[in-house]
């Protein structure tokens, strides 16, 4: 545990990863909204403008896709990131979009502001030390059944690559609890602010799995004390080739907006 | 699920259980402190007046326990029952403890407001029948390792013998994350709330397992929408001969009570 | 540890249970099958004299069921007692079946010659201590969420009450596998052995949860050293009550014995 | 489930992937043994020399490490992989190794016999995909958090591909149990048998996590009805830089065979 880069024992101060404007690891909370995966760039710069307007920071979408069958839609690929680049351009808004080979780096990293490696790659050590040489920021969502003591060993492998800017997801944990789609584990937002210097954010759509559970875990992440959220948002989500069910509305959001700002605010943050 | 007496379909509206001033489902959340174990009335009555003083509602307190290994303390039985009474005749509060044999009922109904089944319980059929049949509210809590749809099955049990006052409680479940105590399924909350009418509070203790811990989680719990805590509170916790390690001091509450206040307004309900 | 009372450490040999002429934890594996729950005496007699004529040992049959839903069937109670005793009058077959409440310890006693703790209750230390101060040879079912450490101290419970004739039953665990009905630990065979003189057996049924499964199971358990089996079977079992999808019929228990013995031959038993 | 290519109803009769001389999902079981990271090729000699004699029929070893962190022994990569090669000259024994990076794709596939994808890049699809082109056969780990479903979706990725030589191995799931290293599934076995065409292999020596469980573990598998077993065996296993506490010695193997061998004979197979 002594060499961990990832612990307070290391760097016992917060790390702070900056990205333009939009600071992570301060006393102000970024929320990061948009839809899983793109698929129309006017669509796009729809939730973009939409979700910026309500206070969004940070755009998110899907153009590389881990899907568990193969014959499921695998994303648009660099069509989807030059999209996202499009609508970066108009909003001003920075992007964050997975990046699922490691011989993809050069490409998505032209294109995205935040690298995101997700939950089925947490322990893809040969991608993990692909984007520890990259200078882009990454997003590490939690593998769904991994420890909080792995997930800071996956994250120790890109600071070991010198690349210092990490910011950690959770997004819920696989258990025998069926009714929603995985657990979120609450706890882990104080044990990693304990143990790490890192941000850590909260995805409340994946762990909740249904649109009318996201609300109520976006506001306990924020109470628990997340440095921000990862929140899927979509103008019309039904029509969403992936993930639709767990994706709220334009409307939801702008409504869950000030209550998560309200909630910050009494655990003496800002958002 | 049609017969399900538990269900929003059964009965929409949520159902509010009373205990004297005490009201559980309704706008604001009530608050049940206290000592895992009592082992002596002064103390007992020093926590008691401290909690109250900060806004507490309820006073809870082990006379049974239910132990995983037998050479462990079992609690006190009737002398800690009687120490419970006398303690809510010197301070006015409620009190709410432990009830482990279906042989106890009279003799723990005649000192308790309220009958807590505990989570190693949850599926003592021959327990929840026993206090089916009684007229004291029962505080369920969920079976570390049981399903949301089983504890409302459990619960069935206990309204299917005509007692209608039955408060929910979430305290963790059993995951793989082994760096806190149990992980609390802080999703819970609202599944519950969409599917029942019965009120639910959550306890941030024994999830938690560590006391620097349990702040947060009340918080989050507040946030997504609990009707009220269970929260351990001693003068002394490193003395206590239970899950000291867990209980916050009263110091400790009397910082989160003002916290918890705010979080609870930050979404619309009064503590 | 080095107080437990089911450990090695405590009795470095084998713990040998003697029921009239059934002896677990010795060199000959001892089957225990019969339907899941009791309905009529003479479909009774007629599974008993069918699976004693195949080389089964003990004749298995709930009474008293602890149920998920409290309007399911709950089992005959004394009816059904008496009908085991009835049919192991006429067949000379110990029988055993499980207690789910202590102030039914004289009323089971009287009938049956093995006491079953179901693994909803292995943690009922109420239930356990009453056992304990009974006679009669017990049959405790591991908890589906209990690991095994918990295990050997609800052994412990009985022991410290003075019966040593302690039986350990693994019937699956809960995890995030749902196309069984529970994960079949059979890890849990070799580790008991090292860490207990208590004798272990495997119930194959409950963790398959379907009937083409129990076969494979069963064998598995017998290789990897258990000293017995304790199998669903009935004559029809689709018209069951209860767990009739993982019941097999006396037609595939004929075929299974003979495998079993191989099997068990294989590794140096009897059976 | 119409369109899933590893299903028995895509194709109704067993699958047979042959590698040289040795045949899975054929009436004999195969045997594949050897240490978990390859460090020296004379020590690697010995041990394939050893295990070959005991009726070992593929040579395991690992060049390339999926390992939890950054700073443990990554192995020595296309050095151990011309090691292998040298031993598979000598020996006349097919290898199977571990390939973490579909870079390393035709690296990999110059020296090994079989591509074994491991438990934590079982849902890494970028290499699935890539594997489904090669012609090499797979040998498919189910990952130690996912389901049966999801293992069968990844096994199509590859069959899509045109690979059509996919062996699965069973290695053990993550569970709340902390006295073994995983929990294995040995349902799993029968349930594949059921649902899938492809061959079945187990790993034991992953579950278990020490040494002293493995026979039991392997014997158990076999009477099961897997199509063979993955086993670490080292000379000396206290000196192997990863993994020396489940490996055992090349002695226990030579004792363990024929006692694989007379359970495999109990179900009816050879080895």
């Amino acid at each position: 545990m002594s060499c961990r880069l990832s612990s307070r024992k290391h760097k016992p101060q917060n790390s702070i990863v900056q990205i333009r404007e939009v600071t992570f690891g301060a006393d102000n909370l970024v929320v990061m909204a948009g839809p899983c995966t793109i698929g129309d760039e006017a669509d796009l710069l729809k939730v973009a403008l939409s979700v910026k307007m309500m206070g969004a920071h940070v755009l998110r979408g899907g153009a590389f896709k881990t899907r568990t069958a193969h014959h499921t839609f695998q994303g648009l690929g660099e069509t989807a990131l030059k999209m996202m680049a499009g609508v970066r351009d108009k909003t001003g808004m920075p992007v964050v979009t997975e990046i699922t080979d490691a011989r993809d780096l050069d490409l998505v990293g032209r294109y995205a502001d935040i690298l995101q490696i997700g939950s089925r790659n947490m322990q893809n050590t040969v991608l993990l030390k692909a984007v520890g040489k990259s200078r882009c920021p990454v997003l590490l969502k939690r593998g769904f059944s991994n420890t909080i003591d792995e997930w800071l060993e996956a994250a120790d492998y890109i600071l070991a690559g010198g690349n210092e800017q990490v910011i950690l997801c959770e997004r819920g944990i696989r258990t025998f609890e069926y009714s929603t789609r995985f657990t979120l584990d609450i706890l882990a937002v104080p044990v990693i602010k304990s143990l790490s210097h890192l941000p850590i954010i909260v995805d409340p759509s994946h762990a909740a799995g249904k649109r009318e559970l996201v609300g109520s875990l976006a506001k306990a992440a924020v109470a628990a004390g997340a440095d921000g959220l990862l929140i899927e948002v979509d103008c019309n989500p039904n029509k969403a080739p992936v993930d639709g069910r767990q994706t709220i509305t334009t409307g939801q959001f702008a409504k869950l907006m000030p209550q998560l700002r309200a909630v910050a605010n009494a655990v003496g943050r800002g958002l």
